[in-house]
């Protein structure tokens, strides 16, 4: 049996966000290699035969190095299993992929990447945020936060005052230092923005404020995310609150694993039509 | 029955890139308005019994206003009726999404934004482009290209030799002056880009080229993306040709038909479990 690594993006976090091919890859791997911030009710969804370990940064007291993903990555695939490594949102994005690919390329190990919804569209689902709008914003920039706090980062200049939306992955919660970086790049402050935390999941929470206001925030759980830009004057007025932010969220919860059920069924169900 | 608006995205346009979630609405929505992008194979999945309208801008001979899509939004959930707006990749992404929720808020109706995979993604998933890379691009911007041959505009400006990398969603076929504004915004002319069209379909094509080469690509059928950036470079180097680019694709809309038949069987099998 020939192995093969699939690059999966897990999604913003509930389970029906999955892909129809993510799910099918999650109940048929022999291996998973997921991410810390991927959602305990999506590991759920793997079955019980498989092999699963957190890779994440925060996985336990040790830290396990890329290089280190990349050698298990190889060598298992390489010992004839289907390996899937997931990713929350989209793999390509934020996710240290490229790193992953080159690895696999070198070793000519097959592969194969399946996209998600990465965060930001998860996020702005859940605030109701249009992120690109006529009259507000034709451009969107995903960025990262890591560097918050580092003033002498010049690149969010460019995004100021750029007819765009500006998304902040992880963007920490120093948030006096995170406005006085988007004051100092050029942000007006009294430009709309948002910070939306474990988006799509139970645990959702949602906070708009400006970005003068933004040292006042709460510091809501990771992950979380910042969206900056006068498109989040059209989010949800209702968008600020801890309870019931999706209609029927815990049914939809419910939904995904029956249809996980469904889905283990299928193999013998449909034999005759494969 | 109480009428309701659901705005989903249908992904880049392999059914099976479908979130679990859209699949689900799209099974039991009474009325389904959708893009001109959302493919065949995606509307195949809807049953006959629900009500299909294409409100896309090359609907036949007539193009419909987005003030009558939001009138039929308002006036068929009004009714009562469970309305699915599909919109392809993500519905908060160049989809007008901001307009159709103002209109629903203002006429009290319910309603819910299901994400999905924007076409970015899908498109750097199958020709392997990592958007971002620790050695290459730290931000990712989707702009949309409609403005391509307006050298007057200068937006892109801002994202030339800032560490990112730029995706043009519908950049139109005039590449000599896509290319043009490009350099004239900033860009090397020897930046690598790429051409995908029809990302994650069985039709998909990838051209990869340079800024100062985009002038002697093909035309490609749309939807076409590109993506201009250092991040190409790591792009697949197999991924330039028509055949065979996603492997296992064939089966995978096998297996996205298979599970459609599993879900139209559910309600029956688990109605003890609901």
């Amino acid at each position: 049996m020939t192995g093969k690594v699939y690059l999966v993006g897990a999604g913003p976090g509930d389970p029906e966000l999955l892909t129809v091919k993510a799910l099918r890859l999650l109940q048929t791997a022999d291996v998973v290699l997921h991410d810390d911030l991927v959602p305990q009710e999506i590991l759920n969804l793997i079955p019980h035969t498989a092999l699963v370990q957190n890779v994440g940064k925060r996985c336990g007291s040790k830290t396990m190095r890329q290089e280190e993903i990349n050698f298990l990555l190889v060598t298992l695939s390489g010992s004839g299993r289907q390996v899937l490594r997931l990713k929350s949102g989209d793999p390509l994005i934020f996710g240290r992929a490229g790193e992953e690919l080159e690895a696999l390329r070198r070793s000519n190990i097959a592969y194969e990447i399946v996209p998600g919804v990465t965060s930001a569209l998860g996020a702005a689902a859940a605030a109701g945020i249009p992120l690109t709008h006529r009259q507000a914003s034709s451009t969107l920039v995903l960025t990262g936060g890591h560097r918050a706090s580092e003033n002498t980062d010049p690149e969010w200049r460019n995004f100021a005052g750029a007819d765009s939306t500006l998304v902040i992955y992880m963007p920490g919660h120093d948030y006096a230092a995170l406005a006085a970086k988007l004051v100092t790049s050029g942000f007006a402050p009294e430009t709309p923005c948002a910070i939306i935390s474990r988006a799509t999941t139970p645990r959702q929470q949602i906070h708009q404020t400006t970005i003068s206001q933004l040292h006042h925030s709460p510091t809501l759980a990771a992950p979380t995310l910042l969206v900056v830009g006068d498109v989040v004057k059209f989010a949800d007025r209702s968008a600020g609150q801890i309870e019931a932010l999706i209609p029927g969220l815990e049914n939809a919860f419910g939904t995904a694993l029956a249809q996980t059920f469904s889905f283990s069924e299928r193999p013998n169900q449909e034999e005759p039509l494969s």
